[in-house]
C-alpha cells in the first residue's frame, strides 16, 4: 500500500491533467475500498457515446479530406496490427511456461486494438496541443480486424497440426463479420457512416462534443477502479 | 436485403437530417447484425427526457398564450382520435379474416398517440423551418384519452352482444386515469404542471433544450433497430 | 386528499422555484398513481454527478482559500453533530414508548448528513442569491462521522450494561472508515481530492456544472414520489 501511495502522488503532481486524475483517482478509491459504483447501464452508455463522437467526427472529417491520404495510414494500420501478432507470438513461442494458445491469444489482443484506450489517447494528444488528422480514429477497424483474423488463423492451424485427420476451416468471412458486429466497433462504424453520409454537425457540436470530456472522465475513473482489482488479482 | 439497401441509400441521400439519418442508421446495423445495445434504463431516462422537455415548453407557452386559440384544436384533437377508431373498426369490419376484438384494439391504437412519434415529428417541423404552436404538443392527451376510450367501450359492447346475460360495466374514469397515470404521460402532464405553474426556464434552457436533439438522436437509432427487428418478424 | 391538494397549490404558489416545483411535481404524481419510474441506474449516476461537482467545486476553492478560515467551521460541525446525537439520545429517553435502542439510532441519524439534503440546500441558497463559502459542503464528512460514532458507540455501552458479562470492544476506526467508504461520501471526497490536487476546471464547467441543476430536478422528483410513499405508510 505504501508503495502505492508514493507512486500515486508523484504521478498526480506531475499530470494534473483531469484525464489521468480521474484515472488514478479511481485506483486510489478502490485501494481505499470506496463502495462507489457506476451502474453498467451507465458505463455502456458511455461507451457508446464516445465512440459514436469519435465515429461521427471522423466521417465528417473523411468526407471533407483527401481519401487517399488515408490510403498508406491505414495500410500500414493492417501492417502493424499484424506485426504485433507475429512478434507477440514468437515471444511467447521462447518463452517457458507459456501455452501456445494462450500465446496465440495475447498476441491477437495486443495487436488489435481497445476501444476505450483509442478514447484516452485521443484526448491526451488534445490535451496536449499535438496535432493528429481527425479520421485517425477512422483507421481503428484496419488494425484491429487482420490482427484478430490472424491470430484466429494461427490458432485454427495450431489445432489442425495438432490433430491431424480433422480437416478445421477458418472462416476467414465470419471472423471479419463478427469482429464489426460489436457494440464498440458498431457504434463507431455508424457514426463514421452517419458523418460520411448525413450532416450531424449540430447534433455533434450541441451534444456529443460538449459530452464527450465528462464522459471520458468517469471512463477514466472506472477503469482506475477496474485497474486497481486486476492488480490486485495478480 | 437488396431492395433495403437500394431503398436506405436513396433515403439516406434525399434526407441527411441527423434525425432520419439515425433512423436509418439503427435499421442498417441490426440488418447487419451489430450487437450494440442501448440499455433499457438509458431508454427509460430518455423518453422521460424528452417529454419533460415537450411538456414544459408547452406549460410555459401555454401560460403566455391566449387559452381560447386553445379550445378548437383541443376540440378537433379529440374528434380526429375518434373519427380514427370509427373509421378504423368499419374497416376491419369488412375486410375478412380479422378478429373484431383485434380490430377495435388496433383501430383504437391508431386513434391513440405515440409519445415517441410525437417527439419525432416536433423535431422534424423545426428542422423543416415549419411553424408551429408551442402548445401543440399539450394537445396530445385530448386526442390520446378519447380514442383509448371509445375503443374499450367498443370492445366491452361487443362483449357484452355476445354473452347477453352478463351485465359489465364500462368504468370510463378508470380508464381515463389509468391512462394518464402511464409513464410517458405523466412525464408530459408533469411538465405541462410545472411550465404553467413554477418558472422552470432556466432548466429548460440549461438542461432540457440542449440535450433534447441528443437524446432524440439515440431514440431514434434505438427505434431504427426495432423497427428492423419488426420488419424482419412479418 | 384535500387538504395535501391545498397545501400544494399554496406551496407552488408562493415558491415558484424549479427545484421545489419539481420536489411537490413529484409527490403530486406519486398521489395521483403515476407509474412514472426513473430507473435506479439514472438515479444513482445522479448522485453521483450532483456529490462529484459539489466536491470539485469545494476542492478547487479550498485550494484558493485560507485553510485557517475552514479550522472553526470544521470544529463546530463536529460539536453540532455531537449535540444533535446527545439532545436526541435525551429526548427519545423521555418520550414513553421508545425502545432506547431506537432512540439511539434516530438521534445518530439526525447527527449525520444526508447527501443528497447538502445539494438541494446549496442550490436552494444559490437561488435565493444567499453566499456561502464554496467550501462549505466540505465540512459535511466533519458532521456526519463524528455523529455516527457517538451514536454507535453509545448503543454498544448500552448493549454492554445490558449483558455486563460480555466485555464488547467499540472499533471506533472501523467505523470512520466505513463510513467513509460508502458511496455518496465517496463521490464527495475523490471530488474533493480531484478539486484540491488536479486542474479539473476544464470538465467542471463543460461537464459537470451545467448538468448540475438539471440533474438536481430530477433528484428532487425522485425525492418528491418517494416522500409521498412514506408519508402514505405513516
Amino acid at each position: 500500500m505504501d508503495f502505492l501511495a508514493d507512486f500515486l502522488v508523484k504521478f498526480i503532481s506531475q499530470f494534473q491533467s483531469p484525464t489521468l486524475g480521474f484515472l488514478f483517482g479511481g485506483m486510489l478509491i478502490a485501494a481505499l475500498g470506496s463502495r462507489l459504483k457506476i451502474p453498467s447501464a451507465i458505463y455502456q452508455f458511455i461507451v457508446f457515446m464516445l465512440l459514436m463522437k469519435i465515429g461521427l467526427n471522423g466521417g465528417i472529417e473523411i468526407r471533407e479530406a483527401n481519401l487517399a491520404a488515408m490510403a498508406m495510414p491505414a495500410f500500414f494500420s493492417m501492417l502493424i496490427g499484424v506485426i504485433i501478432v507475429i512478434l507477440g507470438v514468437n515471444l511467447f513461442r521462447i518463452l517457458p511456461g507459456v501455452n501456445k494458445l494462450d500465446g496465440i491469444a495475447t498476441a491477437g489482443l495486443f495487436g488489435a486494438v481497445s476501444a476505450s484506450t483509442l478514447a484516452v489517447a485521443i484526448v491526451m494528444l488534445e490535451e496536449e496541443g499535438m496535432f493528429f488528422e481527425a479520421w485517425a480514429p477512422a483507421l481503428y477497424p484496419f488494425m484491429d480486424i487482420p490482427a484478430l483474423i490472424l491470430a484466429i488463423v494461427l490458432a485454427n492451424i495450431h489445432l489442425k497440426k495438432e490433430k491431424e485427420g480433422k480437416h478445421t476451416n477458418v472462416e476467414v468471412w465470419k471472423i471479419v463479420k463478427d469482429s464489426l458486429r460489436g457494440s464498440a466497433l458498431s457504434a463507431l462504424l455508424l457514426g463514421l457512416a452517419l458523418g460520411l453520409f448525413t450532416k450531424p454537425d449540430p447534433i455533434l457540436d450541441s451534444f456529443y462534443e460538449p459530452l464527450f470530456r465528462g464522459f471520458l472522465s468517469i471512463l477514466m475513473l472506472i477503469m482506475g477502479m477496474e485497474a486497481y482489482d486486476r492488480i490486485k488479482e495478480l
